[in-house]
């Protein structure tokens, strides 16, 4: 490499790593979020959850997740040893793991600052199900539902929609399975967040709801988190991180430019899908409050996440827009279906992430669609309001499909073994003490009596 | 472009997105200082204007604001259709409006990365007056002012100081308006932090103070705020976040060394700021307090924004110093007149906000100014302490009486209007319940009872 | 300069600030941290220090202890004018303090980055004996102890261990005093962490143990923190912060591949950290607790700071578990002696330090050694488990001795004049109220009354 390639090429491995470190920081987001949801006496039950998200996290997408998603066998030079399936991983793996140094693609230049960025991305996929199953889900069907999301499930969606052989995959090098751009998801509306979204559901639906979440006559009863502050806090740390997983998604510096467009577009759908569900939530209550607000925003974030590259701005105004309202409804719908998702992570994230998908289906502009990596000229297909045909919509929903009917059923079948051996929900009168009491050394705050003797 | 200008480039659109990021996440540490700072009751009441200020502030940043600031009309060329007072946004927004996609200047370079910049900055400005008006505004009074200040008060200060055309802009191009070297405001002392700090006492002012914050007899009552940790952690993102803010305006990636110059500067400005607000504080009451040492830090970095590029260290801190005193001395005197400042707004970044702009005058450096900016030798006028003259120190002084008239003008007739409509204030008993209760849906906080009776 | 020569030196500003704003907010992650670990009634004396190490760290930082870290005289052209204890920093000191801009080495390349990137370092040494001096310490031993490490203690050994001219250095340019590669400790297990863990540990002893921590037959009585969130908070943005303190160490763009495997190894040790803290404490008290788990992170965190840049991923993982039973048997040891130290922060930054360092001699791997910075084929010494030899493992433990010699001599001395003039230690009664009751203006919560009725 001459000297300017070298220094290209370490900045894109700079670009990665901020990306990286940003999208870490979510994961103090989230726990935040969710801390802060949930009732004081479960909060350590979901901090160590979400601190095992990154750590435990970390193992399983470096010993054996990684190389599902992404790794590549020896005898792959195209044709049936490339499957689009699971990549070659298992293959990997099995070579690698004699090594004890297992690199998928250690050789590449752009290793380990890739597979830095990777795992933030997959440590956010499973942090989201611990918002659905909190304040009833046991230790160890946690453990159980992380390892097989972090190794298997969200890997093989990795694998489908973003690697060189994926079959919803637009970055083949050659005409995509599906025709058309394959299914654009930018930087995973469906392939990290509706991923998570749905196995979100599945737990939250095999779990069953809190104890005392709806009345015997069927009513929703109201079980306020307990601290603003952190759901607040939460909202903006990840707000700050989506800086990294929407922008540094272009994964080369090159793209700089489209770079700044994605942090537009992302800054105008978590703005608008703020706004729009603080005003629906006040249409309905006559209250501001700072849940629905921080919700809606996330919302658009997450509907924003994958079409953030191929859509202007004013259309990103709109799709965060539509995303909020998407929350709200999706999340009054489970309430009615007596489903207990403390978090609203199914529908932020799962419905919102849906959305996201199906929304670059209508919004992608011609200019837009691969364009900016180095196709002269425009895509023939693209969003079907721009006049861009219904082929690359008709991707997309499939794509939206083919990921709900994967993660469906292989987490049907994970939370349905854990609920039929009795791993999956703690006793009710753990529950009612609390988690932090009854399984980590007690309350997670401790004000001392001198303490509120003055307050 | 060559490839080494296409480099140059997407570094300094890296560089304005990094700072873009830094400077948002300072709404998180708006949010939580602010929080911190008041009553318990009014958390969610805070907590919503600072998300707002970022949801709301972005859209009107970018279907209004930001053309006022910076748009230029087509027929600009020199001469009276580049008029110094308002741009010609409005001109551009009439057009462009049209076309859904109203991207002032998107042909340039920096398009996108520039907008994420201002936008972070625009929302500072705002976030400001959300502090002196906390625990008594209507939230219909906080959207006309947010608007109305993101939207036009605040981009005309930008378009005077920053834009290619503005009257006390350095960056025309030619001889400034004023002389020597038009006004210095590197990063904003003036043009953001005194455009927040003044709007902010003007809205303390039309407000009144809070029930019960003066006694009959006129004495100023402690109104401590409910979080020391919330305040400390504000404190110490806002700092982080400044490092955006500062640096980053050089707004080049050439300017790299001048970047870690200022960061130098900011640093030392920042931390004599803390150390002398701690002292005089410790001095007066024999109390090492958490509020006016982190007020301090802010004061030193308020004070160094206007002037930190042009400064030798040594006098970063003593402006840093200086600073702090001014807040003292500034929250004291409003206390006297009883105005009531909760968060000492008008203190931290009004008062010292001007100072900055004036300390510009008298310790800028001969050869840091402009020379940096690609100028052989230094400037004419500089620093009055180091023999610079008196005319730069007029220019400054100048600018800082003008942002103050503008400013205060238009956000009296605001806050008046609001005012004499009735549409500003919370009846007393919503303020005694507090705001959470009466407008956000409850509590911010839920710490259940068997928690408590552990405690 | 070439144009490309400016640039690649623009990058290497620009990596060493991101470094160093990254490992400035690890002073927010400490004060969390440390906030939360220690009593309601101690939280403002908690963060009043955390602030004061930014603060007046910066100011001794500028003024004193860089100079004498990595301060040149003029006649230091090799020779015993570069002597390899306190380098020439007394002599540049006295020099430039009557220019009043004291600039070490002003006139290199990335001075100011550098400082930047240094002093976020010094900042964090000081804050680690913050937590073990906790709840008890005077405010004025607290000031001198600060003075004293940021002005001294610390640069010494940075001088030592990271200077042109240490002897324990492997950055001399010829043989290192010491032989093979000098002493390995490329961001500081050693430098930085047992420096402070040292110094805590010290500081503890003298202090004395929290009263009613033993019981009067021995026991240690559990005096839990305050707060779970702050605790997990703190090490998420310290995990974060890391991310600057170890890639950034690599000092200069061109060696941002090696970043990138440190980011890796960073990630590694971290996670293996955590989970095997966890599964001690699990295995002892079948509780899944929060502070044994941050703790473990920070032990792995700690432990793979000096090496990571030598070692392969899976000994990463290794070092760090290792690390973290390390912590966990040194925290248990200090209980069983009866030195109290409330944040473990002897155990986490000492003992582990102490490791990580050693860990290098252990398995630093010959491709690895040197040879990312330049040199071909690798080093002749090693890692002992690689078959390098024992001479570098013998210069590892030479250089943790020499440390804990150095810091745990000059800090008995400081701490043992503080307490003999007794200065040290606040009386009981002030104890027993809390600190920040008896010294810094009451409680740093204040939960309303109308709040707790409804609560």
């Amino acid at each position: 490499m001459t000297d300017a390639d070298t220094n290209l090429s370490n900045l894109t491995t700079l670009w990665l790593l901020l990306g990286a470190y940003m999208v870490f920081l979510m994961q103090a987001g989230f726990a935040l979020l969710e801390a802060g949801s949930v009732r004081a006496k479960n909060t350590k039950n979901i901090l160590i959850k979400n601190l095992m998200d990154g750590c435990l996290g970390a193992l399983v997408w470096y010993f054996i997740g990684y190389h599902l998603a992404y790794g590549t066998k020896d005898s792959c030079t195209g044709g049936s040893d490339c499957n689009g399936f699971v990549g070659n991983g298992a293959d990997v793996l099995m070579n690698k793991a004699a090594e004890l140094a297992p690199l998928g693609n250690a050789g590449s230049g752009h290793y380990y600052a890739g597979w830095m960025f990777q795992w933030a991305f997959a440590a956010a996929a499973s942090t989201i199900v611990s918002g659905a199953v909190a304040e009833r889900c046991k230790f160890g069907a946690y453990l159980a539902y992380t390892a097989a999301l972090t190794g298997v499930i969200y890997p093989v969606v990795v694998n489908w929609g973003w690697s060189a052989h994926g079959w919803l995959s637009p970055w083949t090098g050659t005409e995509p399975f599906l025709g058309a751009n394959g299914m654009i998801d930018f930087a995973g509306s469906g392939i990290v967040h509706m991923t998570g979204g749905v196995a979100a559901l599945v737990g939250a639906i095999f779990l069953g709801p809190r104890t005392g979440r709806f009345s015997p006559s069927g009513e929703c009863i109201d079980m306020p988190g307990h601290s603003s502050v952190l759901v607040a806090l939460g909202t903006f740390i990840l707000w700050f991180g989506w800086y990294g997983f929407n922008p540094v998604s272009t994964l080369a510096f090159e793209y700089m430019e489209t770079a700044a467009r994605v942090a537009v577009t992302t800054t105008l759908g978590a703005a608008a899908g703020g706004v729009t569900a603080l005003s629906i939530h006040y249409g309905f209550t006559k209250s501001l409050d700072v849940g629905p607000m921080c919700n809606g925003i996330l919302a658009g974030l997450v509907a924003i996440t994958g079409n953030c590259v191929v859509i202007e701005p004013w259309a990103a105004a709109l799709i965060g827009a539509i995303g909020a309202a998407i929350y709200y409804g999706f999340s009054a719908l489970l309430r009615k279906l007596k489903i207990d998702d403390p978090l609203d992570a199914s529908s932020v994230h799962g419905a919102c992430g849906a959305w996201g998908v199906i929304a670059a289906g209508l919004f992608a502009k011609q200019k837009y669609v691969l364009n900016d990596y180095g196709a002269e000229g425009g895509a023939d297909d693209y969003g079907a309001l721009y006049g861009g045909g219904g082929k690359q919509l008709g991707n997309q929903i499939a794509g939206v499909l083919a990921i709900i009917a994967w993660v469906g059923i292989t987490s049907s079948v994970l939370f349905g073994v854990l609920k039929y051996a009795g791993m999956l929900r703690v006793p009710v009168e753990e529950e009612e003490v609390g988690l932090d009491t009854s399984h980590h050394g007690g309350n997670a705050y401790n004000f001392e009596k001198e303490l509120d003797s003055k307050a």
